[in-house]
């Protein structure tokens, strides 16, 4: 069962250039990982302080396996500074249509 | 540019049948939209009264074109009676990462 995952991320907007370089090697690490089918970062239209990781994996596993990487644990602890609140994430496992 | 939307419906529990029927017309006319490459519901993990439309277009034109298109007129003002608040759309057209 494939698993979609959107974080959806209110950063401070002074921290923009930050927050951005940070999700950068976050993106280029994840991106290598088996089991990731989609892993993007995209500015919301409607509001620009939002940046929502858009995500896709292969199964329950692999976004596991990913919870567990050496540069997730590294480098979303030091996301959060850049934060003006709590990501907000939503996880879609089940397709109903 | 693609866009991708993520429109978030909070469904009246007792209504969630009503519901995934609209949204199936929905789905099977809008997937056979030129320029739509992805259009989906899918089931919330932690809050089973959330199914969001998860969707991906070519470009403005192409979702343009659906908002105008003879089944979203019909069915999206339908949906709305089955919707405890009104849904959260978010619409991304600028991929950062």
């Amino acid at each position: 069962m494939k698993i979609k995952v959107v974080a959806k991320n209110y950063f401070k907007p002074e921290k923009s250039e930050d927050f951005i370089d940070l999700c950068r090697k976050l993106v280029e690490e994840t991106l290598k990982e088996e089991g990731c089918i989609e892993y993007g970062l995209y500015q919301n239209s409607e509001r620009s302080d939002i940046l929502s990781m858009i995500e896709e994996w292969e199964d329950e596993h692999s976004l596991k396996k990913h919870f567990e990487s050496g540069h997730f644990k590294e480098i979303v602890p030091l996301v959060v500074d850049f934060l003006e609140k709590e990501a907000e994430v939503d996880k879609y496992s089940n397709k109903i249509l």
